[in-house]
């Protein structure tokens, strides 16, 4: 069976997630919604794009995901369905869907057409995106999509060497999935030179180091402390990995 | 099928929630729950009875409110239900219902004459509330409830020209409903002056203005912006419309 | 009905609550699944199995705990299921569930002794701990756990005189049992003496007082203030009971 899927940007404790989940409960009432990620980083669907494309590998092949970082509502932008691997992506075309489009072997993208009677400026994740993907949980949303060809993601990042989340442990994850080839390697960000380690519990307490986290990411932890504080990281700073360690 | 929606101020990462949830399950355990708000203004059963009336409209008509936000629990302010025009609400009767009340074309006040066999003294959201939302989700509240007729409201303002919600992206709800004849025109709060706006991609990035927001109420907001900081907005400040524009 | 009931440090925003949450509907789809707390004492075992020990009582005797507080993740602590007076345990064998034991009438042990084809070292909340949680929901984990007889708890205090966990309205939790002995007593914490009171309207505003709260617990609060900042309280702090009131 499948499940709709909230990341967001609209903070744990309301109003928007609830709102949405009404609609969602109207249109496909017997479909579960799970609450990933409510605080993506804010307006910032490039940062966004890369946590998401790691997040949704905990997830079944039939989950829809009702993804909605969204600074431009009620501008320009498409509003748009994408499949990905047998996974579905609803939300704005502002590169939030961009990462996952190519991470994955085959992604095909439609335009949604379909226009709500009502449809508030500010808040299509309600108006727009929830019926959508909830139409999609129930197999009725054949009429509503328009399928185009997207040709212009070959300049798009498939990895991201920047921060683009802090967990609620102040652990720093990054847009770069763990490789082997990086078995090893030095991290260098922020002035600091950071070692690997499998666990928290191998290295000392206060201690920075990086690590291959439960999503296939790169993060950066210190063990019984935040590395966002104590390194000083933000949002969208850069790391890189010495080729050569030491020397 | 009926949905029950809480609206408390409980904040986001529990455990009164949870608490107040194993209880509707015990009792209704195939109505949907769907979170609403859980950090409406502290302690504030005024400020917050604007949010809550101005949320309903995203929740078809046979809902059943649980709204706790409860300063008085332990003392002698009653516990109530109101019928307004189809929705349900459950709370205490220190104000926290009466804009709801106001707004409406039909509102009928119960109150509740049920007690549990166990009841707190701190925590009538789980041990009174719940399980009367729950009772009225399954149509098994008849005997335990009582009308009565209210008329003291005849002064409770029907809109609020303050600030009485901040949300995640720290813009500032209002309790004044939209209407026409605000249209252009300049509002006044702190010593600013703002103007209009459809989109936040409207104005120029750092600068305030007001909108419509998604759920009908005059909303204070900055393009890329956190309105509260840069306006130093706080809960209750009051504001105003100028009535003719510039002159 | 059983449920399964979430208690952990993960946070209330994301993204390890989802996805712990997706596992258990893999398996257990027509589970409820409760959002008890998401912000148990970050990291802190000892503390936070005081708090557990207590919410429980909220929740029927037939409900699973999934609960996750596991800085040693990774490491060489047991992975364990308790079974206490009807109520099921899943989590780390760090501590967190020892309150529980050491409170109720039966404890009983079993490790699990089941391996996931593909296991984390930094998340065995979502792939060890929540696929267990969701097997004995639906009585299919007989295979997976081993007994075990514990023999080293009777030094672990059953109640615990420290402050273990702020609410959302920065009220203070300890991990103190209410009894009838201390009616009337004044507690000692941080250098002030705080008298008892039965409910928030019962002192003055901005008065500390201490009560037996909702869950059981002996919790320090200040009317319409945050006993948190107004004591300059910590988790951990220690508090007493004076024999003899005055004098």
């Amino acid at each position: 069976m499948t499940s709709i899927v909230l990341f967001t940007d609209f903070g744990p404790s309301g109003p928007y997630i609830g709102q949405m989940e009404s609609v969602l409960r109207l249109t496909a009432p017997n479909v579960p919604v799970i609450h990933l990620l409510s605080n993506a980083p804010t307006a910032d669907p490039r940062l966004s794009s890369y946590l998401l494309a790691a997040l949704r590998h905990s997830f079944p092949v039939n989950s829809i995901f009702l993804a909605v970082v969204d600074p431009g509502v009620g501008g320009d932008r498409r509003a748009v369905v994408l499949y990905a691997d047998g996974q579905t992506f609803v939300g704005p075309d502002n590169g939030l869907l961009n990462t996952v489009a190519v991470q994955v072997q085959d992604a095909q993208w439609s335009e949604i057409i379909w226009k709500p009677e009502q449809c508030s400026m500010s808040f299509h994740g309600r108006d727009l995106f929830a019926p959508i993907a909830a139409k999609l949980a129930i197999d009725a949303a054949d009429n509503l999509l328009q399928p185009f060809d997207r040709n212009d993601l070959s300049i798009w990042p498939v990895d991201l060497a920047e921060v683009i989340y802090f967990d609620f442990y102040g652990n720093a994850m990054t847009g770069l999935r763990y490789r082997e080839g990086l078995a090893g390697k030095i991290l260098n960000i922020n002035g600091f030179a950071l070692k690997q380690a499998d666990t928290f519990g191998a290295v000392a307490e206060q201690q920075a180091f990086w690590y291959k986290n439960s999503s296939g990411l790169i993060e950066i932890a210190v063990n019984k402390g935040r590395s966002e504080q104590q390194l000083a990281l933000k949002l969208g700073m850069q790391l890189s990995f010495q080729l050569f360690n030491g020397g």
